[in-house]
């Protein structure tokens, strides 16, 4: 199977590099901007182009690694063209339904990741969850993602878009929390790597323990003293105290909850 | 060196394993619970007590791992009576202020870590955070925090209170985000461990990269039909929907800070 990518950001990039290291052919790479098509094209061996008209009919599969705005667009433009092809898109929230009808052949392929063009992912663990719209695409979604993953699952667009709404909470939500850490921090000159054991072992209880009765600290047991002196050292930043507030509250209820 | 542990929790569990690990004598284990006072005394080879009278002078150092709320009567109490003695505590927001003026030596000993009785953690890697009322009290601590632990540093109060801030940030928040992310998944049937990848990746990055650079997701960019299609898949959650909200802003907000 050939294939070509469409998008040259963080997915693409990553998911190009696994393809190619499990020597599937990368065909061409699209991305609007020269540099990034230029980038990952020479890294996979593949033509890069910058126009969607460029795209031509030399792969089997199209895979689609874009932002969920310009999916529509660039799948509509190429499913008319070439109506016979295997589509995929890599999107948890998109359903599979974006798809034009004429297309016969087409999947979502949703690797639960987050993704930087510079870090190495391993993506054997990564959990990769499909769903097609004819027995044709699964079968290429299976080859694909078991020859890069030993976790692929079949899903519904329905269950998917839980899923990503989890995967919100639990990488871009908890990398905000770091981030705020990370400011506290630096307002007092003090460094950000002392914190790595203890955000090393909140990740690693949860691998053990249910979140629920992992937690530990002031708001689950509502301590009011702590939690009103911590506000008062965000004194300059109402959105961070707000959020510590609400934050808070929302532990302190689950923690009621489950009594 | 002996030792009396004031507290029976999880950090008072966890630092007197390591305290005997590294050969100290702990003589007593003081906990209002019996139940706590005999597991944690059993583990030591201490005697358990129920009753703060019954502390006695047998130890040169005693050290209080308590609620932040009950840590200014116990040290008045047992402060009066062994005046001469090495006092310690480990509360990350409370000062050296806290401990009365009659005592000469005593000093905070803060481990940066979220501990549970259950959870073996590597005491040597975490960071100890130490400030002294004098001499003594530092030589004590800098002994007793070096044999468990390779990061023993010098702090002021004013600084260890930004600390403690930040660890709630990094674990206690971080931690509520993977219980919002398994109820989303729960309330679906789904599993909590399609995360782990995601959960692990997410904290391995901020060990290279800056979380501020790390960070990804429908938020970083405020996709606004991604966002508004989360919120809905909470509908029956108004203080899952204000949280997911405001964390978006605030990441959005951050993201354009940084632009």
């Amino acid at each position: 199977m050939k294939i070509t990518i469409i998008g040259a950001g963080n997915l693409a990039t990553c998911l190009g590099k696994a393809l190619k290291a499990s020597r599937y052919e990368v065909v061409q790479v699209f991305s609007r901007t020269e540099q990034s098509a230029k980038v990952l094209a020479t890294m996979l061996e593949a033509q890069p182009i910058t126009h969607i008209e460029w795209v031509n009919d030399g792969a089997d599969v199209y895979i689609f690694a874009v932002k969920d705005s310009v999916l529509p667009i660039l799948v509509e433009e190429l499913g008319k063209k070439y109506p016979k092809k295997i589509f995929l898109h890599t999107a948890g929230s998109m359903p599979l339904s974006i798809f034009p009808a004429v297309l016969a052949h087409c999947g979502v392929f949703y690797p639960l990741q987050t993704f930087s063009k510079t870090a190495e992912v391993d993506f054997r663990e990564i959990p990769i969850f499909i769903e097609g719209r004819d027995e044709k695409a699964m079968q290429a979604m299976m080859e694909i993602g078991q020859s890069i993953s030993d976790n692929v699952r079949t899903i519904t667009s329905a269950d998917r878009k839980y899923i990503h709404l989890a995967a919100v909470w639990s990488c871009n939500f908890v990398n905000h929390c770091y981030n705020r850490a990370a400011k506290v921090l630096a307002e007092r000159n003090l460094p950000f790597d002392v914190l790595y054991p203890l955000i090393d072992e909140t990740r690693r209880k949860v691998h053990h323990i249910h979140p629920q009765k992992a937690q530990t600290g002031p708001a689950v047991r509502y301590d009011e003293n702590v939690i009103a002196m911590q506000k008062e050292l965000m004194d300059t930043d109402e959105m961070g105290q707000e959020l510590y507030e609400l934050l808070s509250k929302d532990i302190h209820r689950f923690a009621e909850d489950h009594l």
